[in-house]
C-alpha cells in the first residue's frame, strides 16, 4: 500500500534519472533517426558502469533483479529519453522476450538465448503478428502452421509487423499446430526459438512505421518449410496461446511506463516554455489558456502513474487479475500519453511541429501504442465483456438486479 | 506497493458490503428523499450489531481504527448506497469533523464533542464558506473575524453553503484574527467549537442544493457577537488555515471514496439492463452503442480507484505530498463520478431520467462534488501553477531547459 | 445561403426576443414548478397581441406561416424562457402534432384538431413510444394493435412516456396493422386521432421525469378495446411508419432550436456572472479557467446553431436528405446543450447547483433530450450505418477503394 | 438559406471531384513527399482544360469568378487530395495573397503579381510571422521596421516559419512603420510587395514542419536595409493590420475548406476498411467499436461543413459578423479535421501508422494547422473575451444581469 519505493530502488531511480539527463540525452539522434548500433552498445557499456543496466533482469542473468511492482518508477526514468530504454536493455520487443524466457525457458536455452540477450549481445525480435485475415487485434485467428515431424516440427506461414526482425539475432516464432496423439500435445498454438539465420526464415519488405526508437523495423517474415528441433520449442507445445497472455500483460504495461516517461519529458518541455515565454505581455504560465493544458497534463500524468503501479503490483502478486487490469492500463495510459504530448506541442506552437524541437517526433514514436498491442477500440471491446459477464455472475450468485422497473410505472417504495 | 487489503481489513470489507446489500439498500427512502433521522439512528444500530459501524475513527472512541491507507475499498463500499456513509457514520462533513478533532482537539474537547459524534448520537457541521466576496473557492478570502475579548473571543460573520447545519449540535467555525501581541498569537484565522444553540449563531434560510444526502441541508449561518471561550478554541489560535488543509486534503478524497461507490451502483444497473434487455434483436450488452458506454465506465472508475487508493497511501505516509495528489485525485475522480453515472443513465434510457430508477438522483447527488472542496477550474489552477513552480525550481537546480530553439532556426544536432 | 434572416422575419424574432425578455421571463415559476395552466393561457393572449404567437403554424389557422427554413432563429429566441415555447404554442409534442396535421389530416380533421390545437385552446399528446420491449428506440417494434372492425378499429395495447397525456385534450396513437384485403390496406402501422375521454383509453401512472417544461407529465396510456371510427384515421391506413418519419424529423429539430435558446440564456447567466464577480483577485472573466469554459460554450452554441440551420433548410428543400442530417445535428445539438449548461453551472459555482439560480433546473429539463427522439447511442448506430451503405454504394458504382494494401508490404508508389 | 448550391456550381463541384479522382490522386507522390514543381504544371494544364483551374480568381484574371459563399463545397472536392488545392491553385500561402490582391492592389500591381499567380506560373509567400518575442500569435507584437526614406521605404527585419518562401517568386511582407508627418501617414503597418530576388531580402533555414503540401517549406526570412519603392506599397501605408484581417478571416476559413476535403478522404478510407474487413467474425462495420468512431466521424464532418458554409456566407455579406464567426470555425474545424484523420488511422489499425496508407501523413499535414493562423487556444482566449464584451454592452443597454442571487439566500420568486 505503500506509494513509495523501498530506499534501495529509489537510489536506483535517482541513479537512472542523472543517467539519462547527463549521458543519454546529450547523445540522442536528431529528431525521426534511429539510434546507430555502435552508439547503443556505447551507452549500454556506460549503463553497466553505472549500475543502471537492466533493471529487470535476475541478476544471475546479468540483470539489477528488481521485482515487477518496482518497474513502473524505473522504466518512466529511462523512457524519459526516447533511447533510454533501448540503453538500459529494457525496450520492447526484447524485454517482454527476456521476461517470457525467465519464466518458460529451459537452462539450456536461457544459456542460450537469455544470457546475451539480457548482456545487450544480441536483439530479438516476436513473431505473433500476421497479414489480415490471420493474427493481429485477434490472436486465435493465427494462420501459421506448425506440423509435427520427426525430431521437430515444420513451420510454413506469413508474418507481418514483425518489430525488431531487421537486426534481431533471433525471433519467439509463434504458429498453429494439431493435436498430437500419443504425446499429449493439445491442439493449439507452439513458441518456437529460431535464430534469424535458419534456411526457412526470410525478413521481407519493412513497413515504414511514424516510429523510429525501435532498432529493426517493423519487416514482414516469410516462413518457408522452417525446421525447428524439438529443444528449440519455447515451454510446452500447444500451450502457445497461454504462453501469449504471460508476455502480453506485463508487455503491454511496460509500454504504458516507458512511454509515460517520454510524455513527462514532453511535459517538462512545455513546462519550461510557459514559463520562459511571454503572450500579450504576460508570462504564458500565467495564462489560462496554457493552465488549462498544463493541468491536463498533470492529471493524464498522475492518473496514468497510478493505474499502471497498481497494474503493476497486481501482476507480481494475482497474475489473472493483473492482466485484466492492465487491458484497463493500456487504453489510459496510451491515450493520455498520446493527449499529454500533443498539448505539449500546443504550447510550443510553431515549434512543436518543427524539427527545432523533439516533439513532434515523439507524438509519432507513441502515436503507434494506441494500436499495437490491442488496440483502443478492442481493449474497450473486451473490457465491456468482461464486466458484463463479471454483473452475470454476481446476479446468478444471489444479487438482486438493480435495474428493475414496475411495468405500470408505480414509483418505487411509494409508500414513504 | 500491494493492491490487495490486508486480510483483516478484506474481511471488513466483505462483512460491509453484505450489510449494505441487505439491510441499507432495502431501506432507502424514495429517490430525492432525505433519511429520515430515526431510520437512521436504527439503521446506525443495526450497523454496530453487525461490527462494520465508523470504520474510520479511533477505537478508543468507538471505532474500527482502520488507517487512512486502506479507507478507499471500504468507503466505497459504504458509499453503494447513498445513505450507506451516514449508517456508518462515515459521511461528510461529520467524518472531516471527526479526522480534525482526532488530530488537533484536547482531550477535553475529545470527551465532549468527538466522542458523541463518533458514536452517532450527534452531528455537526464545517463554518468556513461564506457569501461573495468572502471565502469560497478562495478560503484565503474569508471575512468571518473573531476579536479577543476577556477570556475568549468575539465571532461576528456570515456563513453560507454550511451543509448539515439545520440539524447539528455543534459546528467548527472559522473566523479571520489579528494578532495578539504579548500572547504570541499570530493573524491568520482560528477555529472555534461552537454548540449550534449559542446566543448569537443563528441558522439562516436553506440553500436547496440538488443532493439529498445530507442530513440538514446548506444553509447560511448569521453569527452576531458570539462569545467564545477559550476552551473551545480548536487548536492553536492564529493557525486555523493550517488546520484546514489538515480537514481538506482528506475531506476531499473521502468524497471520492464514497462517491465511488454510488458511481459503481449506477454502473451495475447499467450493467444489469444490458444484460437483461434486446434491441433491434440483439442483447444490449452485445451493442457497440452499449460496449463503448461500459467500457468508458470501467475505465473510468478503475483510474479513480487507483489515484485514489495512491493518494490515501501518500496522505498515511507524507502528508504534504498526498494533499499535492489529492487536488488531482479531486478532479478525475469528481468528473469521471459524473460521467459514469451519465452514461448509466443513457443505457437504462427512459427509465434513467424517471424516478423509476434512482439514477437520475445519484446524478443530482455528485453533480455539486465538481463545485464543492474546491471546484475542477479552481484545482485546475492550482495544478497548473504547481507544476509550473515545480519545474522553474528543476531549473533553477541546474537542469537543463528543454524548450530552447536556435534563433536562426538551425536543425538541433544537424551533424548527425 | 444567406446566414442573415430577410427582413420581414428578423423584425419577428426582434419581437419575439423583447416579448420573452419583458413578459415571459417575469412570469416564470419557481425552478422545478410547472407553469399552471391558467397563467399559460394569460400569457399566450399577450404572445397574440404582440403579434408572435404560434410562428409555425399556417395563416389560416390562426399562426403566422413561416416556412420551416426560417424556424431555428425564432424558436431559439422562445426557447430562452424555459416557458416561451408554451406561451408561443410551439412547445412539444403539441407542435410537431400541428406540423403532421397540417401535412396529413382531411379538412375536416384539421378543422376539429388543429384549429383549436393552433390556436392554444387545447393541448395534445403523441402516442407510439411502448414498455419495453414494444416501441422505444426501435419503432418498428410496436406491439399496439388495431384490427379491422365495421366502420373502423378496434385498439388494444399498452403506451409510456406519453408527454402531456394528463392534460391533453386528443392524443395522436399509432398502432400495428394487418394488410386487409380488399382495401388496400398495407400491414404496417396505422395513426389515429383519438379524444381522450373516449371510453376504451385510459391514463395510467406518471413517470416522474427530470424536467417540468411539458405540462401534463409523462404518463402511462391504456388502451383496452378503444373503438376508433374511420374518419378518425390520420392520413391512410397502414403508413403510419411513414408520417411518423415526417413527424420525427422535424420534431427533433425544433427540440434543438427551443433548448438552444434555454443554452444560450445560461450562457448569458454564466456571462453575468464573470463579468460581475473576482477570484483571486481578478475579474472572472479574465482567469483562464473561466475562459476556457465559455470559448467552449460559444463554439457548441455557433456550430450548434450552423448544423441546425443547415438541417432546417434542407428539410425545406429535400426532406429526405434533412431527415438524415437531423439525426446528425440532434446528437451535436443535445449533447452541446447539455455541455453548455453544465459548464455555466461550474461558472456560478455554488449558486449553480441550488434553486438560487434556475440553471440546476435547465440541466434538468434538457437532460432526457439526449434521450429521447433517438438516444445519442441510437443515432450514432443508425449514422454510421448510413456513412457504411453510403460508401459501400460509391463503390459499387466503381470508385477505387481506398484502403487497399500490398500483400507483401511493398510502399505505395515505391517509384517516386 | 438554402443548403444546395446553385446549379452551376453544383456541375462545377461535381466536375472537380471527377477530375481529382481521375486525374489528380493517381499523380499523388508518396506520403511526406512533395509534389514536384513540373508534375504540379503539368497537372494545373490538365486543370485549366478541363474548367477547374482558380475557382476563386476573378474571371478577368483566369479564374472561374465564384463568390466566396459558393467556395466551401469547391474546395473541399479539392482538398480530397492533398495536392489538388495547389492543381487547382487555390492553396495557401497563394490562395488568400490572390484575394488581398484582388481587394488592395492597384491594377499595376495586379498586372504584375496578381496575373502570373493567378495563372500558376509563379508562387508567393506571406511575411508576417517572427521569431519569439516578435509577430506570433500576437501580430500586434509585430518587430520588423519600414523606415520613411526618399520615393520608398527601408526594411529591416527578421521573419520566420515563412511558407512556400523557398520557392516563391514574391513576397507581401509586413513591417511596422512610424506615422509619416505632412503625408498622413499612421503609425501602424505597412505591406510591400517585394520581389524574392530583391537585393536585401535572404531566405535563411527552412524548418522542417511536419506537412508537405506546401512547396517551398517554411523557412526564416532575413531583411537588411531592403529598398521597396513607393509603387509597391500594398494598400496604403499604415493600414496594414487592417489588411490583414481582410487576408486573415477568409484565410483560416479556406483551410478549413481544403482540410475538410482531407478528412473526407480519410474518412472514407476508414469506411472502406469497415466494410472490407472481419474481426472476430463479423464484418468490421458492424462492430460497435468501429461504429462509434465512424459516428463521430460523420458528426465532425457534417458540423464542420456547416459552420463553414454559414462563416463563409456571412463574409460575402458582413465581413466583420464573418470574421469573428471564423475564429470559432476555425477552432471546431481544425481540432475535428484532427480528430476524424486520428480516428480513421485507428479504424486502418496497423496500416494506418505506417506508409502504406497515406493516413499518418495525413496527420502530419493537417496537425500545424491547430497552431498556425491562430492557436485553439489563442482563439479560445480571443473568443471568450469577444463573448464577454458583447453581453457587457447587453447589460450596458439595459437587459437584467440573469446572475444576480438574494444575499440572504431566500428563493427566487418564493411566493409561487
Amino acid at each position: 500500500m505503500s506509494a513509495a519505493l523501498p530506499d534501495e530502488y529509489e537510489a536506483l531511480r535517482l541513479r537512472i534519472r542523472a543517467f539519462i539527463r547527463e549521458e543519454v540525452i546529450p547523445a540522442e539522434p536528431r529528431p525521426g533517426v534511429s539510434l546507430r548500433r555502435a552508439d547503443r552498445v556505447a551507452l549500454q557499456n556506460q549503463a553497466k558502469a553505472a549500475g543502471v543496466f537492466a533493471p529487470h533482469v535476475a541478476k544471475e542473468y546479468g540483470g539489477l533483479g528488481v521485482p515487477i511492482g518496482y518497474w513502473p518508477a524505473l522504466f518512466m526514468e529511462a523512457g524519459y529519453s526516447p533511447i533510454g530504454p533501448a540503453v538500459l536493455n529494457c525496450m520492447a520487443p526484447d524485454e517482454g522476450n527476456m521476461h517470457m524466457l525467465g519464466q518458460i525457458a529451459t537452462e539450456a536455452q536461457k544459456e542460450r538465448f537469455l544470457r546475451p540477450l539480457a548482456a545487450g549481445e544480441v536483439t530479438s525480435c516476436f513473431g505473433m503478428t500476421e497479414p489480415h485475415p490471420g493474427a493481429g487485434s485477434d490472436p486465435t485467428a493465427l494462420s501459421t502452421r506448425a506440423e509435427r515431424v520427426a525430431g521437430g516440427w515444420r513451420v510454413n506461414g506469413h508474418k507481418r509487423f514483425i518489430s525488431g526482425a531487421l537486426n534481431a539475432s533471433f525471433c519467439v516464432l509463434m504458429a498453429r499446430n494439431d493435436a498430437v496423439e500419443g504425446e499429449g500435445v493439445p491442439a493449439g498454438a507452439t513458441m518456437f526459438l529460431v535464430d534469424m539465420d535458419t534456411p526457412g526464415i526470410r525478413v521481407g519488405n519493412d513497413l515504414h512505421a511514424t516510429d523510429s526508437a525501435i532498432e529493426g523495423g517493423h519487416p514482414h517474415l516469410h516462413i518457408e518449410d522452417l525446421f525447428v528441433p524439438d529443444e528449440l520449442v519455447l515451454g510446452k507445445p500447444g500451450e502457445g496461446f497461454a504462453y501469449a497472455q504471460v508476455r502480453l500483460g506485463p508487455g503491454r504495461l511496460t509500454h504504458c511506463m516507458r512511454w509515460l516517461g517520454l510524455a513527462k519529458r514532453a511535459h517538462d518541455t512545455a513546462l519550461d516554455r510557459a514559463n520562459s515565454r511571454e503572450l500579450f505581455g504576460s508570462p504564458l504560465r500565467e495564462l489560462g489558456v496554457a493552465q488549462e493544458l498544463l493541468a491536463l497534463n498533470e492529471i493524464d500524468l498522475e492518473t496514468s502513474i497510478a493505474i499502471t503501479a497498481r497494474t503493476s503490483a497486481l501482476l507480481g502478486e494475482d497474475h489473472r487479475a493483473g492482466e485484466k487490469l492492465s487491458s484497463i492500463a493500456k487504453v489510459h495510459c496510451s491515450e493520455a500519453i498520446g493527449r499529454i504530448i500533443d498539448r505539449s506541442i500546443q504550447l510550443c506552437g510553431g515549434d512543436g511541429v518543427t524539427d527545432q524541437l523533439p516533439l513532434a517526433q515523439f507524438a509519432q514514436e507513441v502515436r503507434p501504442f494506441r494500436i499495437y498491442d490491442g488496440s483502443t477500440e478492442t481493449h474497450k471491446w473486451a473490457i465491456a465483456k468482461r464486466a458484463s459477464s463479471r454483473r452475470r455472475r454476481e446476479i446468478e450468485a444471489g444479487e438482486k438486479p438493480l435495474d428493475r422497473v414496475d411495468p405500470e410505472g408505480r414509483s418505487p417504495r411509494g409508500e414513504r
